[in-house]
């Protein structure tokens, strides 16, 4: 049984505690938040667990195997470098931290202790994310010519992260699961339309060695949600609508197909192939679920969760270049020149 | 009665010759093709019109008046003068031109010479545009915060055109006709996944001096065809969905306000309003009917078409900086300086 | 503070609990279940509610005020009689009743002992529908040509009643509430495709003295789920998808207009006026929630529920006719006959 | 070469013109209509075609071998037994009569005569509904259950056919093609809302021995348009949205499996299976063509069409039955005892 405690209980932490009070072989012992109005809510739904209003409290329980951190992004560093030091394992939110080289340091530290470190990327443990990736890695696509994200809604504005760190981050990690692949350079473009305030619309694009070429659109300022991936490929393609209630993934017998024939060099070179539909089945268990049963497997057998530390400073390097990126309207980041300067 | 020449009858062509033929004060008299193929089926429908392999008995045709030219694009510059030195107005397919010194060289000889030169950016003319620039020249909007546009479909692909030049294209035109505003600065990227032939897929950011910032996504390699634009404004939101049959346009009563409160400046400072939607009923007239008026009322009164040279011309400048900046991953071009350069 | 004490913690009592808990002036006391292991559930929600396995508890103690009623419909007018002679307020699930005999004994008894009935007809708390019903009692549709619902989807199969009881039941709430009409005839059919079971497809329509005409199509077995009403006037038309997130209810300017000009009569005499489409923004609030207020205000004040006992009334009547209609293929029933004959 | 006259040149007749005109083996070589205004359109775009407002013309000349009527219906048993009786195969517009006593008599001319008759049921020769009939008779969908159509929109008031014989015409050529079986009762209602005018929205339901039910839901008086059809088996379900662009047919792997295990009979005895979708690519051709091609094809070879007469006059017996069911009020009306007394 892995006992947990939970630092944060504002908008997330609630599903946290909900996950981990349902997952077997775990156990929700203490919850911390500053707010003792929070704190009396986990109380009428958990008489069981114990509440506090200091994280130390949790630091120094030993009968804490792990704690889950979900509290805004500027004390992720600080509060998940405590938990490590504290000799527990480590749960996350994205992204992980601030600066890559904050992530970076808690990737070294929980390596150090042999610790458990979990960054909670949650859409890679969706069903429709996981078929994509099966779709992709057994070669349906082909080779991945794109991947092209609309993710857009009015609302939600951050006072302390920009929008690639908000909504961004989610095609970030997709695209690493997804790829297996990190991108040679970024170019991003955006702007905040409210001064004082953090970017509220962004256009990146990340360039691959193999020629893939990945774009995200974020905004907080759109009249409509839409959440819509394509990924289009030489023999597939791929439409991904999160908001479609039943059939969210779409396979497309549909392509393109280029030929060198020198015979037809002087007509059009492209031919075009259309054929059937799919939409496979997606099982509905929720992800937070099956994150939350991965997690306490990894503490139980000593194993690497699918969402580690390594995918979560990967992704706040991509978040730190888009963002560089886009504060010189576009210029474009060679991603590797900065892994070595680091 | 204006009497027109048309020179080409490939893809669009023949929409010219329905519509002139249908235009009050308007004939068709001769239509010039290299493929005599193409020329019997003009003289199956149009019993009464001329037709030739040579464009140059066009020109030599005192009895014409102006003539319309939708041959591709590289011959568009050549066969335009040509137009313009034998004394015709002149009807020219968008792009205008392959560069913005020959669209310049264009728009100076119709000056001259006080021809009227119409360049066909069709969208113009359509009644959804039409009701957005009202919309927003209103001042129902308020502050125009961005423009994005998602215009992408499987096939169509050009042997010596871009994506941009053949997708992007279309909301150049628009966003000029509906900012009355001129980019400062543009920062593209795209590839083409076919060694040889011209990039396929394109994501273009345009920066204003008004804060207005706008985004096109084009492509000619997804698997459902999408035509999408936003608006967004600090009173209200335009969504445009060419797609959709009955409600093409779609205003939106949403919006962020944003406060400089003290008070509330520990809070979030920003607000969110929604309100009704409402959808404007559209005239359902085609588009080109009415341009193809608009043409023949231009040429009998010497007015400057909606869509004239200049237009024409700074949409080709926008076309010729996006492909250069795309060419350098999204390095920004300022559009000014290159003004200036010129 | 009204003392509400539930029966029944299966698919919807837990909604009842809930939305009682947070209604101001309202407090839940005790809820009694046959199932042990639901009265836990109910324990580690809300510590503070007694739970029991004996229903009578709740009859008995004289610290309640009102009861709630969310059983299988057969057990509805046992509990609920049992309820009111007990002297205390009904809150009964839909239908009210199996057999509209049982209903108006259930109407009769609680008006003999001055208690409020209120029967759980949800939809006509909706933000949807008071707005359909505001803007069809101000006369904004003109007069009421037809109303139009396909409520469909794979499953949710009854064992004891049929799809017109656990289906259809929602269309009749709302047809009353809408026209404040009641049908003179109904004609339904329908059929089960599985020996032994209830109906679990069928087709209504129900004759109205005013012209309207109403139709039903509900269905457990469609492989898409399809909740949509279209209303049609002589000056505007509604349609109202529950389905769509944000724009459930469309006003359309769209119309017939009927001439008897002499002159057109040879003409066709009938036009057609299409103008712009409104959606109205509908407020957020969960149903159940304004219907509990509703309730507990009723209870306080002695006022009739918006869906009173009569109301519920009548919809056990239409299921009533609706079912024997069917089972005759379709054979009209007249209503104001079986009043009558009542 | 067939020789192919075409009596109506209004709203049908200038596409039968024109696919009749691209069809190898065939040509048109005269058309006639009462208004000359319509024959100079005629002139204008086949200047080799005869013109006449008299059909008898067509009749009389001998070298036409095939003429297609494409006049109001109340025209077309006149008109049809006209072409038959001068030895002329017949392509006949739907519905094919104006009762079945008509329609039967058709049927016996051009059998005893040895000719061709086609009814233009043309839904019959679209992808969609060739593609649906050979997903059933292949057995794919196990057992159907239920077929069910919605076939809205506004307008096209018919001034002396109803909405059955105008829309639901559609359904019962589709049934007919698709289960190969006709019905054995039909229960219809509706109503006309403009005195003196034909009704404008139906609801008809029809029975079938097998146990497969059908509804139809017609209307000229629908705010949007809808043509949807859902079919439902034992095994799995399609979808049939004539509207949407891409993907018409979806096929779900979905159904309900019922139980006759006594251990589960005090349980639901219903299961849910849910699995993929999958939309099969249709052919993109017109149906029309194919249509035109098929009759040429039957007159050449002495074939029967596979919409022959026996088909078009079991459809009109069905709009025949449903119109006077709904005169009725949705009485029953058997057609095996039709089928005897008649």
């Amino acid at each position: 049984m892995i006992k947990i405690g939970v630092i944060g209980y504002g908008y997330w932490g609630p599903n946290l505690v909900r996950n981990f009070a349902e997952t077997r072989d775990a156990k929700v012992v203490s919850v911390a938040d500053l707010d003792p109005r929070k704190l009396e809510i986990v109380q009428r739904r958990y008489p069981a667990v114990q509440v506090t209003t200091r994280f130390q409290d949790l630091l120094e329980d030993t009968g804490i195997d792990a704690i889950a951190v979900a509290t805004p992004v500027n004390s992720h560093f600080e509060l998940g470098m405590a938990v490590l030091r504290a000799g527990k394992h480590l749960w996350l939110e994205k992204p992980m931290a601030e600066t890559s080289l904050q992530a970076r340091k808690l990737v070294e530290e929980a390596e150090k202790r042999k610790l458990v470190l979990l960054v909670d990327h949650t859409f890679i443990y969706t069903g429709a994310i996981r078929r994509m990736a099966e779709i992709i890695q057994r070669g349906d696509l082909g080779r991945v010519y794109y991947y092209d994200s609309l993710r857009v809604n009015l609302g939600l504005f951050q006072r302390d992260v920009n929008v690639i760190s908000d909504l961004a981050v989610h095609d970030f990690s997709i695209l690493d699961y997804l790829l297996g692949e990190h991108p040679v350079a970024v170019s991003a473009s955006g702007t905040n339309h409210f001064p004082g305030t953090p970017e509220n619309l962004a256009f990146i694009t990340l360039f691959y060695e193999s020629g893939t070429i990945a774009h995200a659109n974020v905004s907080w300022l759109a009249p409509v949600k839409v959440r819509q991936i394509l990924v289009g490929g030489s023999k597939k393609m791929i439409t991904y609508n999160d908001l479609e209630p039943s059939e969210k993934v779409k396979i497309y017998d549909k392509g393109v197909s280029f030929t060198d024939d020198p015979k037809q060099i002087r007509e059009m070179r492209i031919g075009y192939r259309t054929g059937d539909m799919w939409a496979p089945r997606l099982p509905t268990t929720e992800a937070l679920s099956l994150e939350a049963e991965h997690f306490v497997d990894c503490v139980q057998h000593q194993k690497a969760p699918e969402t580690d530390g390594h995918l979560g400073l990967r992704v706040v390097e991509l978040i730190e270049a888009a963002t560089s990126s886009m504060r010189g309207r576009g210029e474009t980041l060679y991603l590797q020149q900065r892994e070595k300067a680091a």
